[in-house]
């Protein structure tokens, strides 16, 4: 038997930070047909309400470190605020979303990462995810919207990164659907000149890739993205989608598809 | 057939704030068996981050009043930090917890209270309980954690009494279960010399409580509590117990059970 279409849409900071977009976002998320799942990042409000409290939050590498009071701040905002708020969005809008962490019905399991060179503290790497639940939620159309927060099974909160979130949901989840999973950032795709905001590079397979990096035309911060997008692909996810917000409604076409072949 | 029993168990800030007092009530009530839901309430945390991001929060008659920026913190504290502590550490201890908040899978609706005399801002009344999609994760061996957080279907998260939310699941959720609602809270249950901490009243029946009140051993903040329980038994809640902590721990057995005859 074919295996149902799931489509799995990741938003980050540009969409959270702004009222406006985020609840245009929402809207036609919520207008997606069939079964869906949400991931969103944190943002800048973290960093606000830390601040708020009177802490200043510690980057490495442009990576926050999550010391104890960390952990408890990004649970508060990622967890709670947005979640919460995102979640009785999509309700409005009549999608019948619920909002989950890691720990949630045992969702997301991680373990705290392993110190190299850097601690980066209560920081959670991927274990396992509990697709079966997570498929028991989208069998009574339920939209589940996942936060970036995942637990270690022994009562400790992590901290986790929210692309890497939405690929393992993808990959688990393939197990029993043909998965699509959108990326939605600042720009409309991975560009042919950075200068030039709608010189999209419509399709890249695994080929196409190696070029592009090769000439230089991928680079820095799309290397780690577009990796991601090739080891989702390479587990099991059917297609990968890199766009912006608007990206999800039927009437854009311009946004980059990634697929092996 | 005869119904299943279900419990529900509510919290308050004496278990909420005490971090040893929480790990080991979470520990009893994870070996609670059988289908049993979690209801809690807030405590000073919420205070504490309000006090801590600059504003203090305004109380009128002991009660909460919830602007925007208290809506905000409240939906941090409750529906972040607390509930996904609460759910990380019943995880931990092998109970499949998952934390909700009203608007997830639309499980509480609530309305903005309506203003007569004093305005509690986003203070949410009841109206409706999600029971079926409550059963399907009791039917999954799920136990919802849920925290004082609802919405309006309209986008607007709102502040709830947590005791109002407990009667109302626990009413809601006979339907298709015999329900026992347990109250946890400072005492060993409804005393009958309040300086002798031992001399519970095992049994209050309806005609017994008004005899209490006329009395003038059930008085102050004791009868809006009591109105509560027996609301919740004449609406179908089988059975309400008072009393503290260690009430859901098979060997004690010093509380206040309370029912209509």
């Amino acid at each position: 038997m074919e295996k149902q279409l799931l489509k799995i849409v990741k938003i980050g900071g540009n969409v959270i930070n702004d009222d406006i977009a985020l609840s245009l976002f929402l809207k036609g998320f919520a207008a997606i047909e069939g079964p869906k799942i949400l991931i969103h990042g944190g943002g800048k409000k973290a960093t606000q309400v830390s601040e708020a409290m009177g802490f200043q939050p510690q980057m490495i590498n442009g990576r926050r470190v999550t010391d104890a009071a960390t952990v408890e701040v990004v649970t508060m905002v990622y967890a709670g605020l947005l979640n919460k708020n995102i979640t009785a969005q999509l309700q409005k809008y009549n999608c019948n979303a619920l909002g989950l962490s890691g720990a949630d019905a045992n969702c997301i399991l991680a373990h705290k990462r392993i110190v190299t060179t850097i601690d980066y503290g209560f920081a959670g790497d991927v274990d396992a995810i509990n697709y079966e639940f997570i498929n028991v939620l989208l069998q009574n159309n339920i939209t589940p919207v996942f936060c970036a927060i995942t637990h270690d099974k022994n009562g400790q909160l992590l901290n986790t990164n929210a692309d890497t979130i939405a690929s393992e949901v993808a990959i688990a989840m393939s197990n029993l659907y043909h998965t699509e999973l959108n990326f939605i950032f600042e720009l409309k795709g991975v560009l042919s000149t950075f200068e030039d905001k709608n010189s999209v590079i419509t399709h890249i397979n695994a080929e196409k890739y190696k070029d592009l990096v090769s000439e230089g035309i991928i680079a820095d911060g799309m290397i780690p993205k577009l990796h991601n997008c090739f080891n989702a692909l390479e587990k099991g996810v059917a297609k990968v989608k890199i766009g912006d917000a608007s990206m999800i409604n039927k009437a854009n076409k311009l946004y980059t598809t990634i697929s092996l072949k």
